[in-house]
């Protein structure tokens, strides 16, 4: 699972790593499955956990517009991929975003996964928006916190996550499942 | 070069064929470079073709607002992930969005490649947009035509490729280089 010790090359592993032990989609098989829809392969353990969040509070995202903040290959683009799977409209907005809050405001679901603390706020958000917080930072006084500023906005949206104790607790139960999924694909059971 | 022959399965191939000889990228290794912005694999050649037609006219990305209709494995997807990679804000739109020219009207490089004719209106686009269309249809009078309706939407697009002669011409071009490309990789030119 990433972020990987320093002394081992990502670039390197991902290349060299059986598919169906893959458990946090580094392969190049998994990655590709993803971006074509493929659910036999297996998804980052993030982008997965935010999925069941959705399913588990039956969120429909059918037709939706889903907005994401951040592009990275852990979150943003697979989820994107994940969401656009399940017929959501999808916009990747990121740092070089002009007008971050126009196109934050238009979500109805708003997933923050920028990786900087609290800042989603309150005026980027429209009322009853869903929002799901993927950010795990720490702030000034070293408090961990997500990338939504969850007082402020908490008030406004339809339905939040907190952090710690949203996306992150998910995606440890994510990672038991999809490591049980490789012992049994290599069992063949 | 996709559509392949009938008697030839995709999903097959794909695993077998070497990542170097793969120039429409069907490689999983490859479709994993595009997923992550990897410049050094072989993207497919059509969304390759509107990337070389934006740079060639000039057109600047950066922070841009990019509205894509279409979501496949040969266009949709693989070039979403290319146009973020030059820091556009990417929208995917697709037959299941809801509202589609309140969209595409939010575009300032719109892409249609959603394979139905003329299904871009002139309502659906705004003043001066860049507008790019890579479907390739035929009407009811046998005519080949885009996904756009060029002689509505021309006079108030900024810029517009036409059908035939735009999108499809650059790909066979792409499509050129990448073979030559293939063959110096394994010359080791």
């Amino acid at each position: 699972m990433r972020p990987l010790p320093r002394q081992i090359s990502e670039d390197v592993v991902k290349y060299k790593i059986a598919p169906e032990k893959d458990v946090d989609c580094f392969s190049p098989i998994n990655v590709s499955k993803v971006m074509s829809g493929d659910n036999d392969g297996f998804a980052p353990c993030t982008p997965a956990a935010v999925i069941e969040i959705l399913d588990y509070y039956g969120i429909g995202l059918e037709g939706k517009r889903a907005v994401l903040i951040g592009r990275s290959m852990v979150v943003g683009r697979p989820l994107a991929m994940m969401l656009l799977k399940r017929n959501a409209t999808v916009t990747i907005c990121h740092t070089r975003t002009k007008n971050l809050p126009q196109e934050t405001q238009r979500a109805e679901i708003l997933i923050a996964a920028a990786g900087k603390a609290r800042m989603v706020t309150k005026d980027m958000v429209s009322e009853g928006a869903v929002v799901i917080d993927v950010g795990i930072n720490f702030d000034e006084n070293g408090k961990m916190c997500g990338d939504v500023d969850f007082d402020s906005v908490s008030p406004i949206a339809g339905q939040i996550t907190p952090v710690p104790g949203g996306v992150g607790s998910v995606t440890s139960t994510v990672l038991a499942k999809h490591v049980i999924e490789a012992f049994k694909l290599q069992q063949g059971l």
